[in-house]
């Protein structure tokens, strides 16, 4: 494989479609988001992206099988709304800054030929949330930023980066004219985050009428508090060990000296 | 985005024109003084280069909008003179080997395509400036050289390196038989320097007497100096603790042993 | 050299065949257990594969010859089995993402190219053995997995990654429509690992019914044990002083503060 | 320039010409023994490769003017031999793998086209040398060898592996039905080592005749073995400063304690 492929499991006919994208990255919120969408959706798997660009290894997955590393696409027919969705979420970005592009590139050129109507890109802001993390909005028009706004988001301050695939499609999004919006969840970052990906998918269901069953997030949320609540008691400790020592080292200074 | 490009927002007829070229580099100089003439001369905007060698991030620009990084070619029809101007600068160098080349390669194809006389580049030359930042020169012909020279720049030393954009132009710029000139305004590089990219605007305003309107300039000159003597002041406190440190650790081992 | 090449050295007609995979990685354990049948079973080499993704050194062979670095294709014909069987070993692994995409690709091509039947990659494990390394499966079907497990292997945990050309071949294998197997030798992993090996060929031995006479591994895996236990000595000893130095610390503060 | 591209200053008629390349490397060695041969010979340089493997900056030559860092080609008629010579050496080497095998395999396609006989490669290696620096050979033949250790060079050590440009030029010219000879000289490495580069020209004279004028080198030699004498007693100063602060470390723990 030297080249990015997309392979097709199967054909589908879609209405309208909206391509929502959450690939790892802070706090993992995009790849939370996603993950949640399409099992509480059902939405149906129909495509892989695989490319030379994501990392040389393979995942054995159930039963001592092997695959390589890709990027899935899933489509969920909406049968009360006017549009269908697809999904795409994936197990890693691209490594390289060529393979960031290529990628988004190509998630693009095929949601142009499933003629997708507008594309929704998730992902994490990093920030300490108060209390219930905020969902920060950026958008290649005002409809879709105002979509977001009215439905719970917080424009993005001028100048913020967004780093990697979610903010790539909407940069490039342009060269294909279809409107792209970007929702990043507050987030600390270094841990997954699933209380900032349910921000993010409160936003989406707002926007877009679907029923995502948020409360299905709430033991994963309470879990993911739980680790943080420990590992903050850790580094506490830690930082008090370490002051303990460093008063010793003052006393032992102070009466020499 | 498997490649660069050029995208063009309009065709101009330019009359003869001269390149000026700035990117972010050692202590900013060649991108504040390009953000500067094409403020002062309201130099329009005709072209934008994309690249997959930029970051892969974008930013979010004014009201939540979003863009891919770039570069920005404006252009400046100077009524006086025989040459009309054609501004370059953007968000970022190229971030690969590669790239460097294959961006210098791209300006200077666009140059050939708009017939350009002669292109300048700016940077920054890493340098302690005694009072007044000196502007050095280097170019591809005599005359070029001479130009810049009468208008106060002074030649650079044999053997030192140019490194970026603003140098592999230069060397290119041969197999494409157009002339060029680099000059580099001393700066301590570190950070953003308006007083050096004055320097440079001043032997460009004596080159091609245009006004650039370099007063213009002078309050972020004294912001930038204000934010330089912070610093010192901080770094000097710091020093000083360092050698107490130092010499009540001295104390202790003399007392000891 | 711009582009990765297989060089035949000779045309081969081969029944039903096998390929066996094992370049340099965690404990050497491919590399050392594909030497280990080429010259037990006398397999004679037949391709070459040369790449620019390999690191851009040459080695100096016997009588101060040159060669580049290269992966090795040979062949056995089983007269009693109804396969004959290919063994590929190398120099090293390729050095960039995209190389080690390009290289299991090659080896792929070159297998359909060949008619093979099924791939078996080696590699490591890292994993502290007890007594005797297990060795790990992985596979692209059930039937290949099974023949693994029937010969003694274990299946993989789930959610283990299989790193480089190893894990790539079995996930690129899908595309090419041949089974493909991983069998991984528990290895510390730092050092070469013959007795890591010898496990995995008992597997491949049980598995294809070849002599691939182990015995004579066993003077290879008595000097490897030899150079861990000198190693673990020598850590141990530094270890020691280290804690001697620390008590040595630690009084001092306690007689003084 | 996105590609490597050898342009040629004048079309030259060689009688079967000898190759004779050395870029920068240990000790500078190659580099230091072609600058000498194409003075010494008064060689006309003919042709230069550029390539977007070279580092990114260019260098200020003589008054101000500008060029790429490149790689260039001079030949040299020896009236009294049977084969002219070309030298090549350049300001670097490519600064990526996959640069390094282009570069390489550009040289030899270049060979081929110019009808070179065989081609001489030289680099350093890393051996603190006894008096006089031995010069270790390696090729691809053992006519070429034998050439090369009648005239004092010695066999490389086998498995030796030769680095870069000088080696991948010998792993590649096999495909190219050259014969091709590497030339090691001892060297520290750090530092430019004429006295290395002496050896090298030594062998070299004795194989091809001519008349190199070696006792040019030796005010050279001379000033970088001041040089390395002034760095070793800087060196040894600086061991026997901290040898004296460890020892009033320990005389302090041992009274405390």
């Amino acid at each position: 494989m030297k080249e990015t492929v997309i392979k097709e499991l199967k054909k589908v006919e879609l209405n309208h479609p909206i391509l929502i994208e959450g690939l790892p990255g802070l706090g993992l919120v995009g790849k939370i988001a996603i993950r949640h969408l399409t099992r509480q959706l059902k939405a149906e798997k129909f495509a892989y992206i695989y490319s030379p660009h994501f990392p040389y290894f393979v995942l054995v997955s159930k039963k001592g099988n092997v695959r390589l590393l890709r990027g899935t696409f899933s489509f969920w027919k909406d049968k009360n709304g006017k549009n269908d969705f697809i999904f795409f979420t994936g197990d890693s970005q691209a490594q390289t800054i060529e393979g960031q592009y290529e990628i988004s590139d190509f998630i693009l050129k095929f949601a142009v030929k499933l003629d997708v109507k507008m594309i929704v890109t998730i992902g994490g802001y990093r920030m300490e949330a108060k209390d219930k993390p905020k969902v920060i909005a950026a958008a290649t028009s005002k409809d879709s930023l105002n979509m977001a706004l009215q439905a719970g988001a917080e424009v993005s301050p001028t100048g913020s980066p967004i780093v990697g695939t979610a903010g790539l499609i909407l940069g490039l999004s342009h060269f294909k004219k279809i409107d792209a919006l970007c929702l990043l969840g507050e987030t600390r970052g270094y841990l997954p985050d699933p209380k900032s990906a349910r921000s993010v998918l409160e936003v989406l269901q707002s926007m877009f009428g679907f029923d995502a069953n948020l409360a299905a997030l709430d033991e994963e949320i309470s879990k993911a508090e739980k680790m943080v609540t420990r590992l903050q008691t850790i580094e506490e400790k830690r930082a008090l060990e370490a002051e303990e020592t460093r008063k010793e080292e003052e006393k032992k200074v102070t009466y020499i000296s």
